[in-house]
């Protein structure tokens, strides 16, 4: 069982994976990835991934309903075979001297976003983005309901040296009993906010932003994508629901729409401008079991992975952006891409 | 001028340089690097970096007095030579709408240990580890005589990986009109639990892993080497000295003697244990112009940089450590190295 620990200091929640521990010389290992060959996510191989937790099958009138764990899906959940937490068990918080402790209970899924193995988010139509949207608000529905979950985390690496493993487009899930530093950091700030102006930080960002301009890189009828201000890492772009919304999951169908073009737009923007880099994108979204206030705007981060400096970054809290939002924004706004239904 | 800007939800400052602003085709560039053939920071290249701040020279007997940015040193100070901040010039700190920002004031500069370009601080002598410590606190009781400066962060890049730019052993110093975020938290930790306790959580953490044992790396008079209890990373290790004391520069002759030995002793397993991984290497100390108070304990912070899937992390703050820190203190406590005084 993996444990949750929690720094006396700052407060920080970190899982510690117990059960394969890496020893020294596993790290060299670890480099080495099986390219090509056998894909796990592809169709025809649904037995060699976990029993599947949901998917979407296309109906075909007259056919027999169709089976789990085979081909047919268009978008499939399955637990993470090598799950960073555990599902089954008690949290059993408890301290350990000073130090607090809890077992690692969680849930981490995968969303396979398509069954074909060479799409991205770039080249799949607007459709299938739609669902996978509607796939994350569907789990995060049905992990809310288990009161042991406070958050769930919704992310995506793509590309290796933004630690993906397998090349087939997924997505990653992660439902915790704790907040994650980064979160209560932002809740906690903006809240304070809130206290201060009575208005939502996030909603001042989007209105001061769209008169602006300089940092805005997309718009459309329900969301805006943006520069931050203040980016840690070039590049590093947000889209945020113009109107305030606390939650991902209270998202209507016409905003899943706009949000599908949004991501796509985004994402065919930067892979236009920086070669296809690697990157990382988080859903920053409420704590589940509180899906309304006043203070916090659910929003995604777009992080590509463009500097090797990373390492003095995490070990100080202090980042060196050498590219200013507003170089990025305009680069990002200018490059002309073409957004068709059917990708 | 680079700027300093501030995320208005969470607080962080960041640097913006906005005089070499990279461009999206820079950024593939910067991955291929000069290896081998020009050294800047060997003995007599010393007009190739811009003039030396400090250095130690050896003076002989009866010989003329030593010249500045000439051989002969032991250990050297020179301005970086792409600083990501500039000295000249008044803060400015003004409202940029709802957001903040202030002119990028600060110091940058780059401490070159040795002049051997081969050495290492695992294979330098301890007396020249000690030099390397004396001129940090020369440097920081220097800086901090300006009012503007309120840290001086001192850190190490080794290896390509961690963000090393050169391969002649340096470290480098940015002093800081700001406090960086990390250390915000840290501070804000500490003196919570100085409130509630009535004691310094550095030094209850000090004494319970003394007492416990499983997590502790290495011992001397004056410091302790240990795994933390809820680690970010694999084989993160902290030196703390084993009594109370808020500032690096207040060491003792004596201590900087035991540290010089802590560090070398650690960084032997880890190159031993690990195979000569990158890392980066923080000094956190308290702010400068605060340098004496009860609830802050000053200590360095190694982090080996062994997994490839730093991006999700620092994107949430949220980290998965793969290895349990009693097995790291166990690996690099077990690897018998040789600390001879002269490496």
């Amino acid at each position: 069982m993996p444990e949750l620990r929690k720094d006396p200091i700052v407060g920080r929640w970190v899982i510690i994976s117990t059960d394969r521990a890496k020893r020294p010389t596993d790290f060299s290992l670890e480099q080495v990835k099986a390219k090509g060959g056998f894909c796990p996510f592809c169709y025809g191989n649904e037995s060699r991934t976990p029993p599947e937790i949901q998917a979407y099958r296309p109906q075909v009138p007259g056919s027999p309903a169709p089976q789990k764990d085979t081909p047919g899906w268009t978008v499939r959940v399955v637990p993470n075979k090598f799950p960073a937490l555990g599902v089954e068990g008690t949290l059993n918080r408890q301290a350990d001297g000073m130090f607090d402790r809890m077992n690692g209970i969680g849930a981490h899924e995968v969303i396979i976003e398509t069954p074909d193995h060479n799409a991205t988010l770039t080249t799949m139509s607007l459709k299938r983005i739609e669902d996978m949207l509607w796939t994350f608000r569907d789990r995060i529905l049905d992990l809310k309901k288990d009161k042991r979950f406070k958050y769930v985390l919704i992310f995506k690496n793509h590309g290796e040296a933004a630690g993906a493993s397998l090349d087939h487009s997924h997505c990653q899930l992660i439902a915790l009993p704790i907040l994650p530093k980064y979160v209560v950091e932002e809740l906690e700030g903006a809240k304070q906010y809130y206290l201060y102006k009575e208005r939502c930080v996030f909603c001042d960002i989007v209105h001061q932003e769209v008169e602006n301009g300089s940092r805005i890189v997309a718009e459309n009828e329900d969301f805006i994508t943006l520069a931050p201000y203040a980016p840690r890492f070039p590049f590093e772009t947000w889209i945020l629901p113009k109107n305030h919304e606390s939650a991902f999951e209270n998202s209507s169908t016409k905003m899943f729409q706009n949000l599908a073009i949004a991501m796509k737009t985004l994402l065919a923007k930067a892979e236009h401008v920086l070669d296809n880099a690697p990157y990382n994108m988080v859903i920053h979204t409420s704590p589940v079991q509180e899906p309304q206030n006043d203070h916090y705007h659910w929003h995604i981060e777009f992080m590509p992975k463009l500097t090797t400096t990373a390492g003095f970054e995490w070990g100080t809290g202090f980042y060196i952006n050498p590219t200013p939002p507003e170089e990025a924004a305009r680069f990002l706004r200018e490059a002309e891409v073409e957004i068709a239904e059917n990708g």
